[in-house]
Parts: C-alpha cells; structure tokens; sequence
C-alpha cells in the first residue's frame, strides 16, 4: 500500500512514482503515435477516408461507464472487505489476548497465557502466508514448538488447524476444571469468529470477479481508445493527439489499479499491506501480556509498506 | 467458474473461450449483415430514405444505463450473495466440528465424532444437491449409513432433515449428560446459522428479479441495435457495420453474462462452482478431525471449476 | 410473482403475458397518435411553428436519470428486503421448530410439540393476513383451537399475540421443570427475531418512499414523454412515432414497474408470493416433526405464484 | 408523512397539496418571467447579444448529477436509517414486553409488569420528545409517578434514564431473587439493544452532511437554472420559458424534497411521524398486557401522519 | 464540523464561511484570468489557433463521472463510518456504565463505580487522542490515578490498555465473589464491542482510499479544467471565463470536499467533532452515577465544532 504526504495541487499533476502511469506508458506512447499518424495523412489511409465523427463514441459512452462503474465498484468493495476482514482479525485476536489473561484463571505473565498469545500471532502470519501463497516455515518456527511446527506443515489449511490448537488448548483448561462452560463458550464465539476471518479471506482469494466482465471491460476500453483518433482528427486536428492520450490515460490507469486491487491480497504496490498488519497485531498482542514490543526492520521504499 | 491467468492486454483482446461471445456471434454477424445493406441502399428503401440520426440514440441511453446498471448491480448482488452464503456454510461447518471436537467431551478421533463430521459433510453436499435438482443418492449413500438415507429419500427438505439428524445427536450427548445445557446452546447457535445458510440459498434459488425487468431491459437492447445502423449510415458510412457490431457487442454481452450470473446456482460456466466448493468443505473438514483429504478427479477444462 | 422459463432471445421481444405492456399499452396508443399528428402538421399548429429540437431533452435527462434511478433502487431494495424478511421467517421458524423437537424435553411426536409447530404455522398465515390485510379467520380455525381464534380475533396485532402464547407455552414448560433458564434463553433469542420480523414487515408495509418522488417522477415522465414529438419530428420525420412510443415505453413500463413492486406486500403479478410461502413453511415445518404435508390446489395461471 | 392513495396517471399530474411545488412556486415564476424577457428581448441587453448554447450545460450536467445523485442518496439513507431505528424501537419494546411477561416471575396483569410497561412507552415518547426538541412533561406526567418525572426532568438525556430505571427494576427483580443472572442477561441484551437505538438517533440528529455539500449544490442547481434562458433561447426561443421552468422544476423540487428529508426527527410534512409511531408503541405494548388501547384524537389533515 | 442554520435560497448563494470556496479563491482567480486572454486572443497564439470545441469534453466526462462520483461516495463513506462508530462508542459506554451500576452487586454511587466508569471516560479521550495523534497526557492525568497514567504513557495501543484495566476490575469482582461468569460474560461481550470500535477506527485511520485514485481523478479534473477554455472561446465567446470558473468551481470545490472527509479524525473544518463528542461521552455518563456534569469552555467560533 502506498501512502504518501498530500501534496499541493500542482504538484501532484507531475507525481510519477505510485502512480499506475509507469505500467501504461508504453501503450499511451504507442497511441500518440498513431493519433500524429492520424493527423498527418487527415484520417485517409490508401486514398481512402476513414468516416468516423465523436458522436458515435458518445453511445459507446454509456456501455463504458456501466462497466467501469462497475467493475470499479466491486473491486473496491473486494479491497475494502479485505481490509476489514484484517481489521476484525486485529480486534478479535486482541479480544482473545485479553480473554485469556482476565478469564483463564492464569496470571498474565504466565508461560501458557504467552504460549496462547504465540499461537494468535503465529495464526495471523499463516494466513499471512497462505492468501499470499509464501512460505511459513520461517514465522512458524520463530513462535512455535518444533512438534507443533511439524504437525502444521503437514496440512493444508495451516490456520484451521491453530484455532484447533487453540479451542484444545482452552478445553484442557476446563478439564482442569480451571473455567466453566460459559467462560469457555465465550472464547468459542470468538473462535467462531476467526473462522469466520478464514473463511472470508479465502472467499475473496478464490473467487474473482466473473471473467467476462474483465474481457468484456478491456476489450471495450482499447477498441475505444485505438478509434477515437479517427473520431477527432477532423473536428480538433492538431489536438488530436493530445485529447487520445488523454482520453486514454484516463481509461487505462483506471483498468490498470481496478486490476491491481481486484485481488487484495497480492503483493503489488497498491495491495494490502499484509505484512505491515501482521507485524503490528504482533506488537499489540505481546503489549498486552507485557512483553516487549519487537523492532522490524525498516522498509526500503519509504512509502511503501508492504 | 473461470478462473484464467491474466494474459498481457494484447492477448486478452482476442481471448475466445470463456468469454460469452461464442454464445451471441451469430446475432452479432446478423446485426453485422444488416448494417452492411443498410450502407450499400444508403438507408433507402424502396426508394424511400428512413431518417434517423444519433440524437435519438442519446435520448435512449438514459433508460438502458439505467435498466443495464440496474439488472448488472442486482445480478452481481444475487451472484455474490450466493457466494458469501457458501462462504459462511464453510466457516460454520468448520466452527462445528471444531465444536465436536473440544466440546462434546468424545475424544477428536472417535467413531462418534466421524459420524457427526459425515454429517455436516452429507449436509453440503444435500444443500448442493437440491439447489442444482441433481440426484443426491450417491453422495449421501457415500457418506451416510443405508437406514438414514432411506429415510432422507423419503422428505422434500434433505439439508434441513440432516441439520435435524446433528441436533438430535447433541441432545444425546446431552441426555448421556456428557454436556451441558450451555455447551448445547452453543452448538444450537451454529446450528441456526445452517439454517439460515439454507434458507438463504433457497431464496435466491427461488426468487428471481421481477420478470418485467428482464423483458424490458432485452426489448430495449435489442430495438436500440437493430434501429442503430439507420442512425448511423449518414454521418459515418462503411464504418457503419464495424460500429454497430461493436456497440450491439457491448450490451448484448453483458445482458448475456447478466442473465447468467442472475441465477448462480446453475451450471453455466459463470455460475459459482458448488461441487468444488464441496469438496473444499470435505477434505477441510477430515482435516480437522485428522482423517486423510480425498483426492478427486481432475476436472476435464483446466480453468473451469464447476 | 411470475416465474417464466426464458426464452430465446427472440421471443423474449414478444411476450404480452407478465410484461407490463397491457397496462400502458392505452397510453402508448395515445402518443403514437398525438405524434402521428404532430408529424402531419410538421410540428405546425394554427400557422405556428413549435419551436423544439433534442438539445433541450438531453439537459432533462440528468434528472430523469437521477429519479428513475433513484426511486427504481429505492423500490428493489423494499422488495427485496420484503423478501429477506419472509426468508428469515422461514429460517426461524425452521430453528423454533428444531429446539421445541430437540431442547424441550418432549418426544418429536407429542401433541405438545404438535401444537407448537402450529402456532408457528398460524404465526406465518396472521402475518401474511395482517400485510395483506386479509381476512385470517379461515387460516386460524384450521389451525389454532377455538378459544385461542376466539382471543386472537379481538386483537389489533395478531402474529405478537401468537408468539406471546408461544413464549407462554415455553414459560411453562420451564416452570414444570422441564427446561432450564440456558435453555428457555436460547428460545427467547429466536423470539426476539421472529419480532424483529413482524416490524421489519410492518415497517415496509407502513412507510412508504416519500410521496414527493412519486409525484416528481411522474410528472417529469409524463411531461418528457408529451413534448417529444416535437423535439424530434424536424429532424426524423416520419420515425418520429416509433421512437417515441419506443422512448415512451422504457419510461413508462419502468414506472409502472417500480410502482408494483414499491409494495411487495401487494397482491399485484409482481409481488412477493406470500400465499406460497406460507404454504412451503407449513409443509416443512410439519416435515420436522413427521407429519405428512398438505396438497395446495394448484394455482389457475402456471407462471405466476400469488 | 404523506400517505395519499394511488391516483390515476392523468389526475396525478395536477396534484397541488402533498407536493413540494407550493414552496418552490414563487421561484420558478420568477424563473419564468426572466425567461420571458429574455426571449422578447432574444438574449440581447443594452445591444450586447450574451452569447450561450445548450453545449456548456451539457458539460455542468456531469457535477450536476453527481451532487444531486450523491446528496440524494444519502438524504434518503438518513432517513431510511431512522424509520429503522424506530422499527427497531417497536420490536424491542415488544421484546421487552414478552420478556417481563413470561420471564420475570410475575404475573402478565401485575401493578409490577403493568409499570415496567409504562417504562417503555415513557422510553419511546421521552426519545420522540429528545429528536424534536419539544416539552415532554405532559406525556412523562401521563405515564409515570411524579417523583419519577420530578428526577427526569432534572437530566439531559432522558431515555436514558428510564432505561437505568428498567435495568434497576430488573436488578431488584434478581436481587429478590426472583430471576436468575442467565435471565437478567436476556433482558440486559435487550436494553443493549434500546442503548443503540437512541444513540443512532442522537447520532442522525447530531450529525449533518457536511455543509458543503449543501452550499455547492445549491448554488450550482441556482446558477444552473438562471442562466439557462440565454442557453436555449437561440434554438427554442417561445418555448424557452415553458423549458426553463419544467427543468428548473425538477431540479429545485428535488433540492427541496432532499432538504425535508435529511433531518428525519423534523416536523415538515415529509419527516417521519414520529407522534403516529409512538401512539402505535403505545397500543402494541398495551395490548401485550391485556390493557385496553387508547384511543386517539384524528389527525386534522386526513392524508399527513405527524 | 459545521453547524449552521439554513439560510433562505437567496442568502446560500453568497455564503462565504464554511463553504470550500475560501480554499480554491486562487486557483479559480487563475483559471479565469486564463480563460480571459484565450477569449481576446480569440483561442489564437503565435498565429497558431487551437482547434478544441466542447466535443471531446463531454467524452472525458464520462472518466469524471465515474472518478467523481466513486471517490466522493467512498470518502464519505468513510466519514460516516467514522461517525458511526463513535456513535457505538457513545452507546457502549453507556451500556458498560448501565451494567456497572446494575450488574456488578456494588451500589451506583460507590468508589469503585465511579472509577470504572472514569476509565470509560479516559477510554473515550485516550481513543480521541490517538487517532489525531495530540497528547493524551492532560486528559489521562485528569481523569486517572497517577500510577496508571505513568503506565499508559509508556505503551503504545492506550485504549487498549485501558480496557484491558476494565477488564481486570471486572474480574477483580469475579474473584471476590460479587458476580458470577453469566455477568462477567455480559460484561464480556461489551469489551469485545470496544476493542471493534478501535479497531475500527484505526482501520480508517491507517488506510487510506488507495493512492493512484487521487492521483488520477486530481490530473483528470486539473486538466479538462485547463483546456476547457479553448474548448468553449469559440461557442461562447465572452462568455468563456464565467462558464469556466463556474465549472470548474463544482468539480475543484468537490475535490476539495472529498480531500477533506476522506480522514474523517483530522482537525479541518469538516472533519468529525472528536472533542465535542468525548465531552458528550463524559456528561452523559457522569449522569448515570449521578455526579454534576461539567462545563466546558464555548468554541470560539459559534459554529464550528471541533
């Protein structure tokens, strides 16, 4: 995710980095360059004039801004879900980290309540790594038992398989007779609601929005744009390169950032910052059994976290 | 569902499978034909000159971006619904047998504890079952001992009935009194959630959008192409064909993925993959309960998931 | 409700039947006549010339967008969360009907439990007869015995009255001991949805979208629809009535679309089949306690569901 | 509220009382004066022609749409909101009813219960009282003790005094014990929920959107519409007024249709009835304990519910 | 926030204060001294006339709809969200007071209870104070202990300290005997609801609407606005300057508005009135225990509150 300082209007017309300009230079070059080649010989290839006026391409307008509307919208709810599934991922862990130290009947600073706190962090990076489709060795073997890191690396849905060490962990702590049943199913709503968290992310994973739309929508977009010099050559003449590039920079950036935030839990600029998230529910969850926080390193791009 | 890696901008302009223009070429090459009659008699016919222009054509748009983002919105809606649906039906089968698991008080790897897990797994599969009309006989004779899927023959509402089946199942666990009434209550709320889960698919399965709307939105899309070559044949000549085709190409595509993902428990290419999602819930539910995942044939067409 | 099987495309463009082109068919006539008229004369009354074109009628359209988008969202929204409402009914009287089998202590099979599941039947029919405003006698004496209809016929709020007699019924089983106070609580919170239910029902039924939108929208409709004749008849001539019954009708039909489903309750073609859905959960809910279900006669028109 | 019935098309041209036309009539005869003087003066003043056409307007029709669309919407979401909230009003209110009724340990026609039942429906008429600012005293006086309404009248936020009552009368019920903590948590579920409603309320009261909005789009839909006449007199000159009035009509009524509905809690015609909806609180609540209902003095104008 | 009372139609058109106006005074002074040399010049430099007219713009104006109306939407959108939860804020607090007074055996007016509920009210500050990153120190020391305030400044999540210190007082009286786990987990779920609502607020806070949206809509608005002057000098002629500043008014002064409501916690004008509202918090609870309410001083400015 790229967050930078607002900065003044004229300014930001000129910002080049964290803008998608980078990705669609090349076809807008290559669009200004048939628009002047348009211009030169007055639309008429092989002495023949090709017929074309703006009015035809206001009709194809509507079709347009249905699709980019759309699809703008969707993905942006897909992005917006995503980030709100992680934001009830940090309040539900934190939840749970101060259920365990006020419910279980164990101190705060107690080994098993840090073991537990271990397992909310080390349930957070494996879904980190699961939607990303990176490794979790590294993470699990940093917070957990080798046994357990053993045992998880044989499964496929890693952090089903924490909550289930989780939900273990709390029912031996009622067959010690440490809790009662409605402590225990007060932990177990929230558990419901991790799940919950899985469930959603690999939801917004592994189902995109329906392909033809995105066939259909870019389709539309580049024929428009590769038409419209002959659409305006003669009413505009001499601009009508500037207006293509344009007109075209508008259409082409938009596809380009729906296309990146479509599927959020990537790794292009403008995803989630998945990792920056994980490490900061980390830092919560060890500050609220009274640990130290950990110091990460710096990212490179300092705009950018990752 | 197709799910396709994302080719470079060139490819996906000529992209044929999985997009719905197999599906509506024909109608395009008639709209194609006519226009190219309409050019050669110069929109006379019979000596007699019909005169239209693309003013009127704008007047119109109004009422088809409002009728296409309307049934497109709504479509959408009904799609995604259906898939967040399935999405809770795996986090609630997950949160129950998590639940079997910790809190009936029967040890993770027993006779029992299967039995309950087949059932949450006969209940997807019955649920995928009656809404796509398909025969659930095999997978529940699968799943299930002889006597009760005799008895599921015999009724209407299968998912419901094997929702009744896990319910009566805790209550023995709770009349044994290896639970109590609390721990009971907190599998009932799950249970609910199933409820709702199948009430929910049964709606969009049985409710479509207003019928009018349908015939309104097709009448007005298909008027507006066929009229469309005797407004444009003045100001633009031969492109004529080429603008008609790709304009009517832009609303007749959509209405077509529109009336497709309208009803998203079918079996069209776009509608949402139920036996994969099914299978999803199987082998993450053996998971759990530490039993191997199944593996399953390979679907014939690699990026269709059905 | 109308369930049609779709077509092909080309007999979707001349259906009569469910279309709501009956209703407004007197008043295309109208204004084909009027333009039919106005072409003749072109445009010309008593020596003088009216004065129009289609600029004027593109600055409308931003508003006409504007309300007809506006007030068809509005109406969809009311039905469809009409609809939502009748669906959680269903699931909650599903679950009722599963805790009274499985959490009161009494056999499936009891009259107790049987007269239970008929409150929840009744409850369905008082509500779909209170909306409708209807008369529920008939469905009260087929289900309820006589000193209860007798009770419920001197109240204003009958489905309130009803879950009153159900929560007695549990208040009673729990003062014979028969249930403890999890138990009752965990009925009590589906209580507290079927309330939820009869207000959300109540709430659409009682408030509707305000009068002004109604009143504006029609009026710039109507007024739109009426001066376009002569906006258009200079410059297409002869096809001036065709496109403007053409432009009528999308206008028009949506309106009258929009006005029958403003009021899923009604008992127009288009709303919200609330006999049906009663009858579908009588039948499921006596198959959970194993009562045979009832034969509806079926309805006189094959497509359309009241 | 308005609620008139439906009239037929023709009549519902010409409806004056219920519309917002009385309050916006002045302006738009202005509007059409001006227009007049400027087609007879054909857009020339002092000799100098201003020179406009319909192009511009067209470009202003984009922000035009957007502010009216935008501020539309999200008017009509406040509104919405708050006849939710009121609904949520009723059905919790009713909740609580059944609940002191089948739960408390007291008998449904007790002094007690009768009382805890003047709680709730001084809860509703203190909220009602609260949102429009006006003196609650006669109905506090109406419905609870004095030494209650001498301490009432003593604190800001009234409802949620009452409520604190509710909650003591409860406790006191416990404290006898008369109910258990597991019944007392229903209850407090419940007052939870009361808790919501009044803060969604204070919030929607508190809260506009934000200002600007308001001024931008007002003086754009101003500057809109007087500039207009010179726009369109060039190419529709007698009919200029007739145009410039009906747009500035639909424009301005939604301005002022918008302005009504925004704050919800009001007193114009088209703000919620909030008097009608506390009477029918009243009733329902009533009726749950067997007490006869009120009867209510008519409203004077037959089709406005206050 | 700005509160002002509605103006007649006339006077908001000349509204000054409030309105974004003040902000973007220079750059439509720019614009229109531009626009004023294209109309003398006759749209002609260095004998080189630009050939534009409005054409083209109203192709773009598709781009600008949509990037207008998605931005603006999702902003406020986020403004509101903000409001809302603070707005759940306001009712929890209320809530967790209620169950103190009511729930947790100890009499309304006792130490402990108003300690429990100052730290409601230094939960309230402190969440205010992180989110527009000002020092929470004067409020901490004022409202708690020293010992606790020094152990707040060290950690870096402080509301979620705070609650975890209600949560200890809560189990405190657990230990003690005074209620048991049914009460604590009634007290439970409400801090479950306070960890969502920071949660939820540091979400928005911390996430902003993806960059390359900015970017894009502020280069499409700044460069229509540029060119439209060429665009229009030869249509409208002396006209040119008004026409520009008036269009590009509505879209800056809308950019300018979305900049703002985007951060809904910062201290501009139209962001959320986080002061106002935590001194709300702090009166309305104090009222529950019955202490005085505080006076605060007035905003300078009558109205603006911040």
């Amino acid at each position: 995710m790229i967050i930078r300082p607002r900065h003044n209007w004229l300014r930001m017309l000129f910002v080049w980095r964290g803008s998608v300009l980078q990705q669609i230079f090349p076809r807008l070059l290559l669009l200004g360059l048939m628009s002047l080649i348009v211009v030169v010989f007055h639309g008429e290839f092989f002495n023949y004039k090709i017929p074309l006026n703006p009015a035809p391409f206001t009709l194809i307008g509507v079709a347009l801004a249905i699709f980019l509307g759309f699809r703008n919208s969707a993905s942006y709810e897909r992005f917006w879900e995503g980030r709100r599934l992680w934001g009830a991922l940090l309040n539900y862990t934190r939840s749970l980290a101060r259920q365990v130290t006020t419910m279980s009947g164990l101190p705060a600073d107690s080994e098993q309540v840090a073991y537990f706190v271990q397992l909310l962090i080390a349930f957070t990076y494996s879904l980190n790594h699961q939607l990303r489709k990176t490794d979790p060795t590294p993470d699990l073997k940093r917070l957990l038992p080798p046994d357990l890191v053993q045992a998880l690396l044989a499964v496929k849905y890693k952090p089903i398989m924490i909550l289930q060490e989780m939900a273990s962990w709390v029912q031996q702590r009622r067959a010690a007779g440490a809790l009662d049943s409605i402590t225990f199913t007060a932990f177990d709503q929230n558990f419901n609601e991790l799940s919950n968290i899985v469930g959603g992310c690999e939801r917004i994973a592994s189902t995109p929005i329906p392909y033809p739309y995105s066939i259909l929508l870019h389709r539309t977009v580049y024929i428009y744009c590769f038409l419209l010099p002959f659409g305006l050559v003669d009413s505009i003449g001499w601009m009508t390169p500037l207006f293509v590039v344009f007109v075209s920079y508008t259409f082409m950036a938009l596809d380009a950032i729906i296309n990146e935030i479509e599927e959020p839990f990537g790794t292009e600029a403008n995803d989630l910052p998945l990792n920056t998230m994980s490490r900061m529910i980390e830092t919560t969850l060890l500050e609220i059994i009274g640990k130290p926080a950990l110091t990460f390193p710096q990212n490179k791009e300092a705009y950018i976290s990752d």
